[in-house]
């Protein structure tokens, strides 16, 4: 079980290597999706307490940092593109990555991964919604980061990561507060107005 | 508490700009104590089942999220060089870091670090140990990695990782055997023979 779980690990540091859209707030280059996963634990840790400290914050940092581990095989795809056949690539990818370790950890770790994916639980939807929030905290911290290389509208950020306001509305009013700020200093495009008929 | 707590994730994405001495296996940079503190968690809860699963897994998840963040600070520190007054350093950034937060949580943040930090608890154990391990399979990994740029000995490695043997015997066997490979590759010196008198 030791061996596997080494082995394991090790084929995990591909992680590092696979880039997303956005970037460390003050740094120059992409942000990797490990540590991206490492801030999100940190910020479920940081949050929980805050928000709902009924949570099961061990279920919640379990599954923040399994939940991109199949971008190893699928790679990471930004949230306002294309989808493509993202599911099906991704199945696999649990299947073989996952795969690697014991039957019964195999089971938990597919099983948790499966959860966030599907955000049914309160547990789920916390992690989901954290996932949103921390990419719109980097794209203000960085004057804007991915929305203006990408022409994105306030529209498409509040509709995209509405997810956040069911699990608190407190922090849907920060991110509605960042992005009425990105639509002033010309980060994002501002909302289309209904033509007059 | 919300505000504080985004505060803080803020200023920990500086964790993403400190680099230490080894690299992700098979990318040509330097790792980021970021990236590292994920690969540490995500070792954690693959290991813990195997090697003694009456362990308290959340308390060792957050220790290890938190371990490195005063490195933001202090910078990191080679395991095999000058300690200089690190252990000061780290203190003051542990007060002013963890300080941002609510009174509670930076409390808590604070005595898991400590308690990593000491490493007297079953759970600061086996984080440290985890510690050490992780760079010794990349160095490995990666055709002896920091090893021979610094000229490090399988002395040095054996002696400065030995706490790993008191966590798990298993887990040390395997670490013999991944130095003695290094060896026998030239990547790590012989261990230095008595002369005879």
């Amino acid at each position: 079980m030791i061996d596997s779980a080494l082995r394991f690990v090790l084929e995990c540091e591909k992680l590092k290597g696979i880039e997303r859209r956005s970037r460390p707030i003050g740094l120059p280059r992409r942000e990797n999706s490990a540590e991206h996963s490492w801030s999100l634990a940190l910020l479920a840790m940081t949050l929980i307490p805050a928000i709902d400290p009924s949570l099961d914050t061990l279920h919640i940092l379990k599954m923040v940092i399994l939940h991109d581990i199949v971008e190893i095989d699928a790679g990471d795809t930004f949230c306002y593109g294309d989808q493509g056949n993202k599911a099906e690539k991704e199945q696999a990818a649990a299947k073989r990555i996952f795969g690697m370790l014991h039957e019964s950890l195999a089971s938990e770790f597919i099983s948790l991964w499966e959860e966030f994916e599907q955000g049914a639980t309160p547990e789920a939807k916390f992690a989901n919604a954290i996932d949103r929030l921390l990419p719109i905290m980097q794209n203000h911290a960085n004057g804007g980061g991915a929305w203006p290389e990408h022409g994105i509208s306030i529209d498409q950020v509040l509709t995209r990561n509405r997810n956040i306001e069911a699990v608190s509305p407190e922090l849907w009013q920060h991110v509605t507060a960042l992005a009425n700020e990105a639509v002033a200093a010309g980060w994002l495009k501002p909302a289309k107005t209904v033509p007059n008929l």
